[in-house]
């Protein structure tokens, strides 16, 4: 696989944290190292049976989404963006010994999918973040791109999040640590949310916004749907939630940010969340837009990362 | 599709949960019955783009487990057991134009794959209920197969649920609804699970029990693992979390069952919970048996539901 960056791999374990100009991924965990082994099990990779360092060393970006096809798209149209010498057949599924998420490898860039929701993202960020610490990257970007749901806003319009707030329109993530909970901050990179949403004033007819991403646990109920199999509150009930929700500064909704934002700030990843509206929950609660609008919505986010991330490696932009 | 059982969809909608003898599966949403369309978005289904009556209008047996693959392989050993006469290429998923989940259909039983976590298995429950509705089935039973961690006991165990408590060792199910909590029961049926149990006595080496299950929103933190990017517990608290649960009847660990419970109970589906274990969380944290016994273990709940449908259906069984 061509590699636009060179490896930079050849700091010692001891020093990773203070080499000089360098942030590397950490985890926070004292019992790691001692580990003869540590078995990445949902990603189907491991420390002993993988050169973690050499396969993943030169990881820049990460680029996370839900779908799997999508994510393969994602990689398939960075190749293309980014120019490499290697063949698109050369592409390949790196957990395709597992079902439970897929990954590729653009040069600097890796693409993965989550799932749906914060427990399924949750187990890929864990694993994912070992593994960049055992790769020994460094000055790694990560960036969420989905869709969501749109609060106010006309459907196909981007969302950078400048913070990720949940059901009660809090900025923290509440996780449950054996029997005790814990509130972990949400807050993401705002340097990278401006520098993202400037690239956005580059793209035509792009609509794009700041503001709050609201992170539910459910599709339905939790996010005032009225066409789920259960409904116990009215209509009206259901769009005061979702106008308070507006006037608390949420623009769209989704299922992954706050567990997304608080992992990745305590791990040394700058992180960003990026996703398309596909309605606007303030009209309607079905998604029913035609599909080839829908497929054009889910390339949105995309565009604007394959454009951040050439800006990053000082590729010159040839798509718009 | 061959069919062993008749359809049972010639009831009217009016009186389909009073028709004398017959359960019908229910929504618990005022508003569903008035909505021009319905788009099972997440399924790629819907009701006036698919006829949902003629396309499962005889299904009594719903299986649900994380991994598509997984799924997938039970549709194939179903389609084995049941004789059915349409060949194996017949079998496609009925999902395909969606990655979120994948669903096969072998006479009377549905197999679909949830993805990990609550919010993933909420999404499928509230679509696939309403599908179950749409199509006016009735007298449909649903079995979540799975994998976990053992507590306490020999990996490759079968545990079937008679409670599924959440990580403060409680019955219950805490739904967000719009900024409010509820509260459910996360009671399963009784009698299911008994019947269940039976039919593993008679499979020869087949270590079975009846305990609790604790779900969790978390793999890593919240199952007390030693091994993720992140840990801020002792050795010695994470093994008490463990003990603890092991003393208030918790015989394994996963990430599904509250909600299933939660909901088919509401639904009028009777529910069962069936997950094999991988490991025994009381000695270590990591999945590291053999490919082969780990993917021998995970057939242990395929075959005792695909006993256990064969003896519902008086059908001789020649597997064991």
């Amino acid at each position: 696989m061509a590699s636009i960056l060179p490896a930079s791999n050849t700091s010692l374990r001891s020093d990773r944290n203070t080499y000089v100009g360098k942030s590397f991924v950490h985890v926070k965990n004292p019992y790691l190292d001692s580990m003869d082994e540590d078995v990445l099990y949902h990603l189907d990779l491991g420390t002993k049976t993988h050169n973690l360092p050499e396969m993943f060393g030169d990881v820049k970006f990460v680029c996370v989404g839900g779908s799997p096809n999508r994510m393969k798209a994602f990689a398939l149209f960075m190749h293309k963006e980014l120019r490499l010498e290697d063949s698109e057949e050369d592409i390949k599924d790196i957990c395709a010994g597992t079902d439970r998420y897929c990954m590729y490898k653009i040069g600097p860039v890796l693409s993965i999918s989550h799932g749906m929701g914060i427990p399924s993202i949750s187990i890929m960020l864990h694993e994912l973040i070992k593994l960049l610490y055992h790769a020994r990257c460094s000055d790694v970007t990560i960036i969420r791109i989905g869709t969501s749901g749109g609060i106010g806003i006309a459907p196909g319009s981007v969302v950078i999040t400048d913070e990720a707030v949940d059901s009660f329109f809090k900025p923290r993530f509440e996780q449950v640590i054996l029997d005790n909970i814990v509130t972990r901050s949400t807050e993401l990179d705002k340097e990278l949310a401006e520098e993202l949403f400037n690239c956005s004033k580059e793209i035509s007819n792009f609509p794009t916004l700041i503001g709050h991403t609201m992170c539910t646990y459910d599709f339905y109920e939790g996010q005032g749907r009225l066409d789920g199999a259960l409904c116990s509150f009215s209509r009206e009930k259901g769009l005061d939630y979702l106008k308070r929700a507006y006037n608390a500064g949420v623009r769209n909704i989704e299922m992954e940010s706050t567990v997304f934002a608080a992992m990745c700030r305590l791990c040394g990843l700058k992180a960003a969340v990026v996703c398309v509206t596909l309605l606007n929950r303030l009209e309607c609660d079905q998604i029913n837009a035609p599909h080839d609008v829908l497929v054009e919505y889910q390339k949105r986010p995309q565009l604007l990362i394959s454009k951040f991330i050439k800006q990053r490696l000082g590729l010159r932009d040839q798509t718009s």
